[in-house]
């Protein structure tokens, strides 16, 4: 399979690609020199640009960026990464994300990275809506909550 | 107090820019533009490139490159943050290790980031010792376990 | 029309984004997150990337891997870059690379960045062929100053 | 010699560092993990990074944040980088800045990076003045063309 890069992915090429339900989101990548350290894998960090750009597509694709008003502010809060397998220059991977619990002011997601190896690095992120003016975090809105509830079956905590 | 960057800090270094004990290892830095992502503060991934060159330092400085025979291999196997307080350019810092816990083949560390402000960035971060041929985990050494012990108060799982 | 990314283009494809000859390759990419910095722009150290990226790619794809024995090392001797035209979030972009000049042990590339407003970024680079022992520079063989006038019309100085 | 990171160096550190006049202005550092590549030294775009960290610690320390009125935007228009010497982990090293040429709403730089080893990378930048709004290029006001004529002996064009 020819594997789609940089746009939202169809269910059909994550499935396709190896992705298991419940994922509901996915971009494709493709591992660039810039991205590798000296042990000539894919640096640490180089994930978390991943997660930040898939999050973004994400939102805009949620339509998320609307319900917040003028200027929202997602701010990530905390994350955790679990680095199952390296990858190498020039492999093609997927990043996906699912919200899987809600918050009064922030909710949860789960964001994983695969190769054609399989699953190869599982996250997760905890994420704020910080309120434009900086003076601090901001309950979602209702629109948010039920869009994450309706695509993403996210839980309440 | 003026803050020395770039090598160990004494414990009176550490002390004096408000890092408790038992924090006994720690590096100083400053906050480069190119640190900064477009919320105009230090983007997420920064902070990983802090840990890993602090974590560095410490292996050098507690002998850890040399009791694992010829060419170890250090690798981050799982990682977690929790960003606090956001830091903006120019910012003085410095980013702390310690050991926790001793496993087989791994050992957890915690990390922080401190500024003038305090605590500003909580982590964690398990590292395992992989042969140097790749072929995979290897158990720690006596010797690594007893400094780990010793300087850090590590404790077993 | 859809611009494939992270492969080489074809000669159709760059036509039809608006490059014209004599360029013979590029790559297509979209604007990360990553790579902005405070002024909500491509940071100018992000091109320098893209560019290191392009050149894999033509390597690889001009046999110029193989032409150099075991381990050469293509190492960047010099670059300048000028930037014209700022680049956003989410723009789709095209580097394009081709060699114009060919010394002894050293061969000079031209590059750029296009997007669909036009030239964004023209850039040149000073590529030498090191020794994989490190011992110097080497001289480039015939064949592989054979391919790069083939297929670039590179002159020679 | 002990090296003062992050701050702008006397002429005595200078000097002290090898580095000859009529270079007026350096900050130290230090190579990090995350500045390397899979060829184990410092990636071409890190140096980048170091030039626009000296740039606004030189346009702070000559007060051009000031004379350019509200949120004035110094932009890069150009540079072009010779990489002379590889550089390996935990090299000290000195980034030095000086104006050579004033243009009517442009300025160029010289910048070098100097290990004990001596000169290692030399680079020019040309830095012109955007109007906060983002209507086009400014006219240097005359203080900043002083300042630079001043200390740097800027020339003009």
């Amino acid at each position: 399979m020819d594997l789609p890069y940089h746009k939202p992915l169809t269910q059909q090429h994550l499935r396709g690609f190896g992705i298991e339900e419940p994922w509901p989101f996915g971009i494709g990548g493709r591992v660039m020199f810039s991205e590798l350290d000296p042990l000539n894998h894919v640096n640490n960090r180089s994930y978390l640009a991943w997660f930040e750009n898939v999050r973004i597509a994400y939102f805009a694709d949620y339509g998320l960026d609307d319900t917040q008003g003028p200027n929202p502010r997602w701010v990530l809060r905390a994350t955790s990464v679990d680095y199952r397998k390296e990858l190498k220059l020039h492999t093609d991977y997927v990043v996906t994300a699912r919200t899987t619990r809600l918050g009064r002011t922030s909710f949860t997601m789960d964001h994983a990275v695969w190769s054609a190896g399989g699953l190869a690095t599982f996250a997760t992120a905890t994420i704020v809506a910080v309120a434009a003016d900086g003076s601090g975090a901001e309950p979602l809105t209702e629109a948010t909550r039920q869009v994450l509830i309706a695509r993403d079956g996210a839980g309440t905590v």
